[in-house]
């Protein structure tokens, strides 16, 4: 079996590695058929080097089951499914209490469960993948709904939508997303999926600023106009209901604390890098009355409400490739979207 | 002064009536320049007579403020208002606590405060009208909005959008709404609104089915298919998310129960005025965990997160007008209304 | 093995049965150590005879696992657990969403089985027991506890826990519970561990009402004062926050509406066997906004949340218990508790 | 009228100001019976000195109102009141909202007018006072109730509350309260009336931890052990279910995330006065899934919440006080409260 291999930073590899195969009573094999490459998965290509390598990629992909353990009980053989970029076992306090991606005993696929400190499963940038507890971290896909259109439910259209979960956004909010990326495109959709009347759409990118312009939201480039002023103005100078960060800065999360009402709530998805974050307490966080949420994303309990909302149109997360190859040119995939070269929003890779 | 007013069941009368007047120090005098006819309005063209007449009917209007008592801060002269149709007195424990139509001493408009008991506020669908506590009960009317998109603010888009607030409905669900008039309309496109994933819309007239259609519904007559089989088939058998009654019809609601999954939501916001309403504890509310909220409408609630939809554009509400009359020829409107002629859905009458 | 057997009502007999044993692989057996006698045993003790027979009543039971399947997962042989009264398969969507309860394919044990449609289980009220999907049914005893401070956890205490749950009982609410048996006993602790300032607790039994009063609650016989005059003068005339009906009268329930203020919640978790409840929309539901719920409970919801509170000391739920029996004397228990002699609360058994 | 006037750091004195009049006609004047030091007190007693000087400390007070302007509604002179800490106006859409603390046009009483940079409104650490919005941010003192029983609802016991509420505390929670002075005693009874089954109470003073384990606390001092392995100890190794920061330590803010399990929630309701606090995203915030709040207290949301639990006698906030003294002493009291001499817990002073 081939897939995309992590030997280092910007050290990926197409090569050969072992087949998958049952380890556990609960194992699925999956033949994968569609992935994508992640802005999580750039992390480690241009990060510090992990202590381990040889393992492959990604952690965002759906396919065929070829074999299952003997106690998984819900997937048969030849079943088509989307997998959980996040692991639950199923059977902890954080599994049984509805928080699958605190799960105590497994993390995650490809790398992040290094960062997490749990084993390993090497990613679904691959022929195919083994995913452990199978019951608990595969969706079966409803027949007629192409590949396309249900693959991001792996990961980022639940990570989208969970910063406006977070940060609590319902009907009538004005709302502000840091970012046009991939999960800030769905954080803006999610947004008046719950019923925002106003999205704030905020980036340097011109090309991104405009397609969120189509999508209903208020562009907004903070080089040009002051941010909390801008938003001043479209909430009689009260602020925002509520902001969601997409981006991953320390000096948005302060922005978004910024640019929020007394009362106001903050979703904070994209992932932090960086250190610890200041954070402003005594005239922000206390003086406002604020709530911050963060979290890693939890698709074992997103998937089942924003499904239907697929299936009968009201999302469309295909909307976001810009990029399509087959898995073998992965690579170069990684190079284009590191690079921010050909307009790149997301990339999707054929195995 | 010319106003509509009661003289008894299909006794309504376009006359003179007494000019309104500042009476208390909260109070403030409306001129109407817009007013609508609600179906509970008609409750009482055919119902019972009631022991009191010579008021003006209607409780839907927005108009512009000729006078203010002295105690009135919020409001002055020549404002632009919306009216709330029922009236809090911004002091009592419900009012303070953010339930306004549950006022222990103030009711609502026209024949409704002889419902509740309350002190009888004659009625909007007059060329003017006294408003109670001023600054609890009228909305500013932000500049550039046209009357005929603010309007129903004043009463039918609260308790529509009430009517998915009361059933919970969220992102992904499925949401029945029995009834497609005027509150059952703004009860779909606030489900939708919520994020719900499939709204079906349950009527027994195909032109009102056309349109529930149009808006993304799915049409049901209940004469033609069993709606509880129309359900599981939708559902995977399981049962609708939540159900919205619009309405006020007894089988209705006991047909919402029924609908609806383990763990399911209904809301109530037809008027029941037939009795009591026999409901099925041991196998129905007990046995699938369910939860049932009724209620009357709290404009003081919805309107600052109702309005912003509006200006915004995500909700246009003049969708439901059909027909557009002077007050004078009003006593036809309400004809017209009461005998569902013309394809009416909705009288506006204009003083 | 014996037990105490179903013959028709008012023919229960303690006699041989066969021994469970694993069916399935998920099953568990378990050694019965205590067991009760529930006020819903009683319906079948004195109601129309069931369309099956022979098998053990009960369904509040503990005891120490004697087999496992081998899909068991989290138990083995020689682990004491409680049982939860209502089953879940934990594979379907009311089990994966945490309405265990309402699990689609799955009942209860004993008798209920029968009520809801469901295969039937034979129940605890027998040396042993045969589990159904055990990994989902049983809860581990922590060490230490012993077998009368846990009992309830299999069914009354988060019965009546979930009647101030389903009634939304905040800090500083005044709570009206009608019933001052075993689940309202339960129900009036409930409340004031969630903060409630004052309990009204409504019987017509003094004796109960003394013991409630020793709980702390306001005793009221409504026999000699009426209800709602006395809540009004505790409540400034407003009504209660939120009422509990744990008795299963469709009197009480309409109480309960009318006991309460504008805006108020009511759970009942009396189980209602008297058919359809007429209920008042118009000026109650309706007019004063309220929230009725009802449940079967749901212990795998709620033992989580309340064994931690009975290990801490927090609860005490063996105050509730006044006979204790072996088993093969259940039947005279059954005599007791139906014909309320003896001060009787609450039979315990002893195989 | 004589009052302790701000002079400067370590510079208070008991000295001669202007009596307080009505300046607004919604304001009212109150003659202090009660007043106390507050720790935020203290932030100006040893702090940076203020831009303003020469009012009247303090921020806690209660008594009988002499006067009152002609909109003042619900109250006249000669009635006993509480007065909050921090001023809503009543209109704005804040106070609409229900955070009066969050009011766009007021602030608080003394030097916190300083610090949120609004008018400044002489404190009740006087003989009298000047209250405006008095309908807003007075409460009525039921008859029958002595001062030192109502008085920390002024502030200190609802910011306490606020704590718990913050931290979301329920029902069989684990609770780790950062502070055993006033506010976090009042954090820990309030997690008790919530339901917590444990709380953890966290100080390096002996004698407060003492008063900590009678209240029913599990003590903690860190300085002896880890905290966070002794919260592992009693949660079967995954952590807290909430914390509470009533300290005002960045230090603490960061104990209370690592101690919290995934999906915790942490609640500041300590000052946090040393500028940004440093916090951990990646593996805390985001890699636990968890929710910081923070906020200024408000009474206003809270007093009809904890009013009924001080009456019917569930809370005794009387309890905190270990100094009695004249107003006139009042000066002294700040040397003891700052200096922690003689085990000080709260001072009271009487005018």
């Amino acid at each position: 079996m081939k897939g995309i291999v992590y030997h280092g930073p910007r050290d990926f590899r197409f090569e050969s590695i072992d087949d998958p195969a049952i380890r556990e009573p609960r194992d699925a094999i999956v033949r994968v058929e569609r992935t994508a490459i992640c802005g999580s998965d750039l992390h480690f290509y241009h990060g510090d080097p992990l202590p381990v390598s040889g393992f492959a990629m990604g952690h965002e992909f759906l396919g065929t089951i070829e074999d299952v353990g003997p106690e998984v009980r819900r997937f048969r053989r030849g079943d088509r499914v989307l997998v959980s970029c996040t692991l639950g076992c199923g059977d902890c306090a954080s599994c049984r209490g509805g928080l699958w991606s605190g799960c105590s005993t497994t993390g995650a696929f490809g790398p992040l469960t290094n960062v997490f400190g749990t084993p390993l499963y090497p990613g679904g940038q691959a022929e195919g993948a083994r995913v452990p507890f199978a019951d608990t971290n595969l969706f079966p896909i409803p027949p007629g709904l192409d590949d396309e259109r249900v693959l991001f439910l792996t990961d980022i259209l639940p990570t989208g939508y969970m910063g406006a979960d977070l940060a609590e956004v319902g009907p009538g909010d004005v709302v502000v997303v840091f970012g046009c990326g991939p999960v800030g495109t769905f954080a803006q959709r999610s947004a008046f999926l719950r019923g925002a009347a106003c999205v704030v759409a905020v980036d340097l990118d011109a090309g991104r600023l405009a397609k969120a312009a189509k999508r209903g939201c208020v562009p907004h480039d903070p080089s040009r106009d002051d941010l909390v002023e801008a938003v001043k103005g479209l909430t009689g100078g009260r602020g925002a209901d509520c902001a969601i960060e997409a981006v991953g800065s320390p000096a948005l999360v302060r922005d978004a604390l910024a640019v929020v009402r007394p009362g106001g709530r903050v979703g904070v998805v994209g992932a932090i890098t960086a250190g610890d974050v200041g954070l402003p307490f005594l005239q922000t966080l206390t003086g406002k009355n604020l709530t911050l949420r963060s979290g890693i994303v939890n698709p074992q309990h997103y998937v089942p409400l924003l499904l239907p909302l697929v299936e009968r149109g009201r999302l469309d997360p295909a909307e976001i490739i810009t990029h399509r190859m087959p898995l073998a040119r992965g690579v170069r995939g990684y190079e284009i979207f590191d690079a921010h070269e050909e307009d790149v929003l997301k990339v999707v890779l054929e195995p």
